[in-house]
Order: C-alpha cells, then sequence, then structure tokens
C-alpha cells in the first residue's frame, strides 16, 4: 500500500482533477452501484455531508438508536445539518427497524406547522448493535417505506464491506434504494484514512462544493486515494477477520465470558463491571473498547490466528483474576478499533 | 383585560424601558422563585432562548420523550440550538423520567472525544403524556440527578400554573433546583400572546440579547405584558377547568370512549380510527387535537359547565354514528386548544 | 389606536386565523404592491426571514454600507441566515450605490468553486446615512442590473412610508421589481410594535413557518394589529414630521450646527466631540443618537412645532456652554428615536 | 517526500496517537512560535477553527478586503463560524490596514444592544493584493490596536513562510501578538496537502474537538505529515521562487505588460480585457488565475529559470496577436497555482 501511495499519479483534486482519486471515486461508485462518488477525508465528513443535502432548516430525521450520525460524531447532524433527529428503537432485530416503526415516525404531521421528517439514515452493518447485517429483503422492505413516506434515505456503509462479505453479495445488493451512501476505507480495510459519499451525479457536484466549504478539500489527494485503491483489493478478505471474530467469540465463551455470536468482525461481551473489566483487559495488554454498557473486541487485518490465540490467553488470565507474567507489546492497539497488533517475534 | 391593555403604561422595551414589562417580568419571577425573568412573544422563542445559552456547538441534551422542545418547536432546538436531542422513555409514569435514566443517559462520553451532555430539559405538565404532573419530590429527584452528572437542567412550564394549582402548590415549588424555567400567559391563563423566561440576573442579561437576535424585541411591549399581568390574576381558576376536565372525562368514558383520568385540563381519549374520529368530531362541531395518536380535550377559561354538557351531547351523537341536528357554531375552537366556545344564545 | 386595539376581533395567528393581522397583512401587501404579507413582532425578524429565504448556506449578499441588517441585527445575516455580506461603498449618492458597483460585485465567481453572491439587500430610506432616499428611477435601476446579474432583491422598507410621502408617490413605486420587502409600523407610524414582510405567496408560506421557528408565532396578534392598520392611516401625516425636520434642521445651522439638509425626518450632525456632545445633549433633556460619527435627530407624531422650538432653545444652550435653567421632563424620549416627548404644560 | 510518506511511523490521530503528525505539530508551533499546533486537511479548515474559536453568535470580525476568510472560503466563516465579517479597506499599504482603522471599526457599539466585534484576522503574506508582505513593526502596530479594542487576533499565514523568507527573518517574528495563526504545507512548500493550526495549548485541546466535528479527523494522518515535515525543509527554498518572480515580472514589463513588482512569488498584471487576456494564455499553454480583475502568476517549487524564459516566449507570442507554434504540455499547471510544469525534454 505503501509503494502505490508513492507511486501515485496525483493532481490537484480540489480543482478536479486529481487522476488517482477520480479512479477510486470511479471504481467505489461501480460497487455500490452509484452514478457517482467523492472522497472525504473522514466518514464524520461523508455523513455530514449527506444529512447537509438532505434536511432542510430543522427537519427531523430517523435513525435507529445508537447510530453513528446520532453517537459519536459529535452532534453535528444537529448544529451543522440542522437536522433533529429521532431515535427509532431495534424493533426489528438488533440495529435493525421495521417499517412499520418508519411508517409510524414519518407519520402525518398534524393539523398545523409542525416538525417535517425528511430523511431515514440507515447503518449496515450496525456498529453499536456489535457488527449486526440487515439483509437485502429487510433493508429493501425498509426503504420501500421510507419511499412511501416521502423519506429520503442514507445509508451509513461504514462497514457495509463486512456485511456484504459476510452475506456474500455485491455491495450493491444492500443499497438498493438509498439516495446516499457513505463508506469507509480505513476501518477494516485497512487505508490509513479517507472515506467516500455515492449518490446521483447532483449529488456529488453539490457535495463537492459541501467538501470544499467543511474545509475537507485537499489538493493531491491522490496519494491517500492510491492507499483506497489498495484497500479495495482486500474486500474479500474481511472473511477472514470474521472467521476469527467467531473463534474469539467462541474462545470467550469456552472461558465462561458472555460473548456475542458475530455476524462479522465484532465480539460484545456483556459484563456485570464494564469499568472494571475494560481495566483489567487494558492491564492485560488487551486493549477494548466499551460500546453500550458491554465490552466491544474487533479483529482486522493486521489480526493472525495466532494474535487471537494470544489475545484468548491473555483474557484467560484475566478471567482467573490472575496476571499474564509480561505482556509485551499491546495485543490490542486501540480503543475504537481494538486493532491487535502482532507482538514482535510473532 | 382589553381595559387593562388600554390603559398600560408604555417604554421602549427593546432599550430596556418599558414600566408594565417590567412589573410583569418582576412577578413572573417572583412565582417562580428566579432572580430575574424576561418577556418573550412566544413559549418557544423563550424555550430557544434557554436552549441556546445552555447547549453549545453539538452538545447533547435530555428530554422526555414527546417533549414540546422535541417535537413541537419545528426543530429549533436542533439547527438554532445547535443542541443534539436525546429523547428519554418515560420510565418513571407519563411524561416523567427517573434519576438512573438521566444518570444513565448523561454517563461516561467513552475514552476520546465523544457527544458531551449538557442540558436536562424537563416539561411541568408534560403535555404529550395529557397533561400530567410531576411532583415536587419527583421533580426534585431528577434534578438532583442531573446536577450530579453536571447537566444544567431547563424547566418548559407552560403549563406550570395547572401543576401548581393541582397540587395546592406555589409553583415556586415546581422549579427547585432548575437553572431556567418558562412559562406561557397565552394558553390557560387566557393573554393574547407572550411568555417569559426566567433564571439568574446573568441569563436574563444574555436572553435579552439572544431575544433581539431572534428579532423578539418588541419596543411597546407593554401594551401585551398589560394583558399578562391580568392572566397571572387567573392562576387560581385553573381549579374549575380541571373540575370540568374531570367531568368531560367521567361523561366520555360513560358514553364509553377510552377517555384518561385527567390530572389537570387535558383529556386523552384513546381511539382505533384517529383520522376517522377526528372528522366525526368535526363535523358535530367539536373540534379537538389529535396528540400521539390519541385525541385531545382541552378545557379553559372561556367554557363553562354548559358546554360540557353540550360537548359531551354532541359527541354522544358522535358515538351512536348519529350527527347532531344542527351544530350551530362550533362547540371547541381550535384543534391545539380545543377551545369550546358557548354557543349563542346558551 | 388602544380603542382599536381593545375593540379588535381576533383568532389564533399561529394557526393562521386572526381576522385583524389578515386584514392589516392584506391592506399592506396592497400598498407595498406585493400578492401577500405577514406581520411579525419586529423589523429584525422580517429582515432575517428575507434573508433565510434568499441566501443558502454560505452564500453571498451585498448590501450599501452601513446598512441596518449589516450593522444593527447582532449578525444574524451571518449566523442565522447563513449570509456572507459583501458591504457596498455608497457609490451614486448616499445611502445607494450604483448598478455598476451591483454588477461588479455580483461578477464572475472565478474558474473554481466560488462564494456565490445570491442577494442584493437594499433600504430605502437609508438610516445610517440619514433618512436619506432613492428616487424611483435609480432604484429602478439598479434592481435591474441585480436582476441582471442574477440576484435576488429584499428591500429593508422600514422608512418606506418616509420616502413614499416626501416624494409623493405611492409606497409601491419604490418597490418595483424587489422579491420581498419589509415594512414597520411601530416608528414613524406609531404603533407599539409590529412589522410586516411582504412577497409571493410562496414566500410568504415559507415565511410563516420561519417565523413560527423563530419564535414569533404569536396568538392574538390582532390586538397589535389593530394598532398597526390605525398607524397606517398616518402614513400622510408624515409630511408634518418632514417639514418638522427641515425647521429643526435650518434652526440649528442658524445656530451654527453644522446639521444636514434632511430628505425625510431625520437630522444628521457633524461634530467635532460626539461623546462629550451627545453628554451635554442629555444634560439639557434632549436625547439623541449617535450614528456613523454623527449625532442623529428624528422627528414624529409625538412632536410639535411648540416641541421643536423648545428643542431648539434647549440645544442653543447647550451650544452656549449653559445649561437651560429647569430641563423638566426630557425633551427626546429615545436615544435611537430621538423621540421628543411634549412637556406637560404644552 | 514520497519516499518519506511510505517510511512513516504513524498511529491513529483522531486518538490523538500518530507520531508523526505530532513531530509536525510540534515543530511547526516551535516555527511560529506558538505553545502547540494541530494539523488539518485543509487551510480553509484551519482558518475555520480558528474563526469558531473566536466568535460567538453573530459576533463581528474585521479582516482586509479581500482576504481569503472573507472570499474564498465559500462563506464558512458567516454559518459556519456564525461570525459577521466588517472587511476594512487597504488604506496601510496593499493588503494593510492601518492601527486607526482596527480601532474605528472596533470601536464604541452604541447605547444599547449592538454588534460586537470580537475578532481581527490578518492575512500575511496577502494573496488577493499580489502576495504582498506586511513588516515585523506593522504588523505589532496593527496587533497592538485590537488588543487595545479587545479584539483577539487571528493570522492567516498559509504564506507567512514567504513573507518571512523575503524578509529574512524567522516566521516567529510575523506573529507576535496573535492569538492563533495558521499555516499551509501544500502551496509554495509542496506538500500533497495539509495546513496546521497554532494557538494556546487550551486552544489546539478545543481545536481537536471541532476538527473531528467538521470530519477533518483522519487515522493514520502520518503519511501526509511525513510529507509535510519534508515540506518545511524546504522554507529557504522559496528565496528561488521570490527571484524568478521578479525576473518574470521584469520580463512582462519589457514585453508592455502592466505587471507588479513582486514582494514573493506572485506577479499580478492589469490588463483592458481580462476574460479575453486569460483565454489566450490558455491557448498558449500559460494557465494563470484571474484575481481582484487582474491576472495573477505565480513561482514555485516545480518551476526552472528555464521555465521562466519558455513562459515569457510563449507569453510574447500572446501579445504580439500570434500563437506559439506548438505549446507542447501546459506550461502553466493549474488557475489556482499557475503551477508551470517543465515539458518534456526541457
Amino acid at each position: 500500500m505503501r509503494a502505490a501511495m508513492a507511486a501515485a499519479e496525483v493532481g490537484d483534486d480540489v480543482l478536479d482533477g486529481d487522476p488517482t482519486t477520480r479512479e477510486l471515486e470511479e471504481r467505489v461508485a461501480d460497487l455500490v452501484g452509484a452514478p457517482a462518488a467523492l472522497w472525504t477525508p473522514s466518514g464524520t465528513m461523508a455523513n455530514l455531508i449527506a444529512l447537509m443535502s438532505h434536511v432542510g432548516r430543522g427537519d427531523a430525521f430517523l435513525a435507529p438508536a445508537g447510530s453513528h450520525v446520532l453517537d459519536d460524531e459529535l452532534g453535528t447532524a444537529a448544529w451543522l445539518a440542522g437536522g433533529m433527529p429521532r431515535p427509532l428503537e431495534h424493533d426489528a432485530g438488533p440495529g435493525r427497524v421495521s417499517p412499520a416503526a418508519v411508517r409510524r415516525a414519518a407519520g402525518d404531521p398534524g393539523p398545523y406547522f409542525a416538525l417535517r421528517t425528511k430523511l431515514l439514515c440507515l447503518e449496515n452493518t450496525h456498529n453499536h448493535a456489535g457488527g449486526v447485517i440487515t439483509p437485502p429483503e429487510q433493508h429493501a422492505a425498509v426503504v420501500a417505506a421510507a419511499r412511501g413516506a416521502k423519506l429520503a434515505v442514507h445509508l451509513d456503509g461504514a462497514r457495509l464491506w463486512h456485511a456484504a462479505v459476510a452475506l456474500g453479495v455485491p455491495p450493491a445488493a444492500l443499497t438498493v434504494g438509498v439516495d446516499t451512501v457513505s463508506v469507509c476505507l480505513s476501518k477494516g480495510l485497512g487505508a490509513p484514512a479517507g472515506s467516500l459519499v455515492a449518490g446521483s451525479v447532483e449529488f456529488v457536484e453539490q457535495a463537492r462544493r459541501l467538501r470544499k466549504m467543511l474545509g475537507g478539500g485537499m489538493r493531491q489527494s491522490g496519494v491517500l486515494a492510491a492507499a483506497g485503491l489498495v484497500a479495495l483489493d482486500n474486500i474479500d478478505r474481511l472473511a477472514e477477520d470474521h472467521e476469527r471474530a467467531r473463534t474469539l467469540a467462541a474462545g470467550l465463551r469456552e472461558r465462561g465470558w458472555q460473548a456475542s455470536v458475530p455476524e462479522t468482525n465484532t465480539v460484545l461481551v456483556s459484563v456485570a463491571d464494564l469499568r472494571g473489566t475494560l481495566q483489567r483487559f487494558a492491564e492485560a495488554g488487551v486493549l477494548v473498547a466499551p460500546m453500550g454498557g458491554k465490552v466491544r473486541l474487533v479483529t482486522h487485518a493486521d489480526l493472525t490466528d495466532g494474535d487471537v490465540k494470544e489475545a484468548l490467553n491473555r483474557i484467560g488470565a484475566v478471567d482467573r483474576g490472575g496476571r499474564p507474567p509480561s505482556p509485551g507489546r499491546s495485543l490490542l492497539g486501540r480503543p475504537v478499533r481494538a486493532t491487535p497488533v502482532r507482538p514482535a517475534g510473532n
């Protein structure tokens, strides 16, 4: 990936001329089944641009409770996009909402000037719910309900690749009927940074202007886009992460932890004492993230089967109340990514 | 009231010199137990000014689901105040949230830059829940939880007078511990327009500036403030409205309707076919409002015991599938106030 | 006026049903030659609603330097409407801009994503420039230039009545080609409060929603609208104010002050020591306002010929360095209105 | 530079752990004499973050007319930062404002609630004025005036390196007294992308949060920061660009063009027919940018003495009304950078 970055042909993307970025945008648009796409420095900006395009001053938008646009973007949906969030309960399985719930929430605004609901914002896989998948039929039904209620639909697809690989369908099968979709290159796919937001040609034209407004216009973005192109070749490899997550979860359950059965690369563990557990994991060199009152563990590209085994060993020591004799380097790098880094010599 | 308006001594309130407005502000501040208060053209502006003062860019605020600041102010909490709403379930009775729910929602924002929760916004009585009261002890407990979580507290007291009269306590008993409170002169109290927002002297100074920004600064507001002063004399009279609401609800139940037991002046009726029921009420000359999937009826100053009887008669005709022979003037004036107007000759 | 307010027939204007407000809106729409109009609590809100309708996120708007929307509305054009102000020099006389300046400023935004200019905001009469008039031909030429550059045009007509009376033309002669116009009832016309913003039916429909958002929706606004209807009968009377302003200015010049030749009801006086002069006027019971480094005096409905004579006498005493023996009540009421109030017994 | 990027040690900068980005931030903070600095994807975001920190809702800020924050950032100073811009004339030389003008503009806001001016925003070198320098004494005097008027000061130093090199002073000599300063790595210094904003430790802490809000938080930003570190080694080399700009300007004047005498790397050429001239330059393979009604040419790292000679030859052909026989590759790459690219074989 670094070699590709070093060799990237670049232009000035603010002026719309970076060839590598263009290539990446076209390839992603094609993957998600959209006419066009735009590179952004982050997924937060990709989602924000979509929200800014879909909601006017004070318009409401619906999203499953715990969605990234609700809880993890520092309130930008409200103060920057001006949108009034209406969280929906997960009434159709974890991370999923039913068509009926969408119809009800979007419904009749009453007899006089009232809050207008304009957008449904989905997330697939849904991160806070544990990387869970909304399958194509369920996606299509809820999108149809939104359409019927005259809502636009945005899909936060930061982990869309995971859902597609786990289901064995192309990513475009999971974007049916949406107006816009954002995807991420820097999480499971391993690029240093960068997301994209895709939609109609008109949307992307406007998005390009909004990106410049937000300060996301970069000149020779091709050096990052080159990494993104390499990252896209890694999509199928995510199946290994999913397999390792299942191994991890099974091992945790064997050791007496209440671990979820992962659909993709995320394991959620229910614990009685969240704060204490997080600290004991950290001391064992296993860095994890709190999420919705649980402990989240994530598998990813830099992790081997051996790492999973080692992580389970260390967690085993935690479990038994002891301490691993010498944790060496931290096995899991980042609270939000829980990135296991292979210890030297492994 | 009109006579008081016609005789009002006025000044220029934008320049902070209308004597009647000043008198009203001082009297309301005293009533709600705050150091100072500010007149505003509407309750929406009063709440908005409070929100703008309490939340910064993208800060989250908590409010019971269905609160006026969430559902009935056209999203201004988000796009004008920049606040990220987090609705709370009514886990401590209708319209009420528990201290534990506040603590949980305000809780630990996690290990890195995260959404910050800054404000709890209460509503007493809670309109959407059916004009229900949060009593002083429950209020105090939830405010203490908010304080403990370092949240500011705003109370939307558009119907605070109703709660105080129903409980037989002074309004100030229901504002204990809040930073700011808004009250309304134009609903049950009958003034043509006007609300106030109260808090510290520093808050009101800033609020005066925000009011001017929003275009709410009016010059000789004393003509409206004079009406407000008269309206404040009507607080105790609200007990009659509450009595009539109980009569109305009992009559509805006798006639087979699923009517709530009103705590103040609001009756909620559960119906199978909301849209159809609304239309049949309208045809009978009984105008009501939809609220949260139910039918809302409200009693108020212009309504007599005879009007309640007549309304029940008309509703009885609706119930039996018939039509009242000649509805004459509409008995209930306004969808949002359900204002019964005494028919001519009654 | 108070009698009219006391007798006003009212409804609920938030629900679009106050008959007196409707009558006022129709009469003002007719006066300014627009299809529709909307009552607002203040001129700041009227202008703000127009700006919010005309500019999108970050769009630029042009206005003559010193315009009310630039200097006197607490920056709401920027933070609420999101508009980027571009002040224009008065290159076509005081308060006036040339068609060429508009074309230049609106001009070619360059080869890539650039600031977009969407609106020209005029002010007639122009307050900061001294209540000066833009005559119909000059107005029409600059509007034509704006149209040619694809700009919308809003006219801040808070003092439009003055311009019309001074020119002897109907107000509608001064609104030719504009998209929206705001007018004021509470300055020269003497209503306690209230402005209107006029434009197309679609604009007013949207404006009604924006007004509610800003907290400017009032229920029985008819009590204020009734005063506004009376105020409109006073338009022709403004000629007396203009005559008195000329008398005042002539008297000031006779006494050695550098006073402007008023076109309407405003006199600007150039002084060497602004702060000192303001204080000496205040001590003499002649309250005036600073404006652009000068002293502003305004004549209005509550002022008689005798008041002007008395004001000149008091100013004469100021001029000679002395003090009037007993100023009695303040002759000029308000810093911003410089409202002379007739002393008791006059 | 690409090699440095490929070898960069990285972490997760959103979590505040990218070591290369940290190194860059510390080095830039040291260069500009600030306690701390923060990497941003663009100069627009760097300036925006500073503005958001300095101005509150509707606060005014002063900036020399034609500043980047006024004209080239799509109005974000207004709609995102909520600031009311007040452009200042260049009364102290091109691109410069006098201390007296700052004092006057910041001055007495009048007797009641008025627009508050909170910030002076300088730009050194000033791009629209032709890359002109404000020398240290003039900078210090205007900053002192701002301080005296209780204004914060932000310096847009996108081209600060040019001013420092041309004056032979360290960059920190040009930031005396400012609260915040932004600098750019991607223009003259040649990094693919990236800017920084520097100030107090508290400012940078807040800026980090604002950057995440705007979507500018990137994970392994070290790959770009590595390029930035190399770019900083190029500061002294800017002297060559300045020398070539002088050569270019002298050659243009010899050929009869009205070219400015460049202080840094920018040449402004006054022309009668801007549009036509731009087109003829483009046809000759000399791409330039329009700026304030003039033609802007810029020299930079990728340009040799031979390129300047070739550019002058081609412009000579334009001048004589002819066409260069075969322009080959475009000599000047980018409208906004006017980047001459050495033709193959040169």
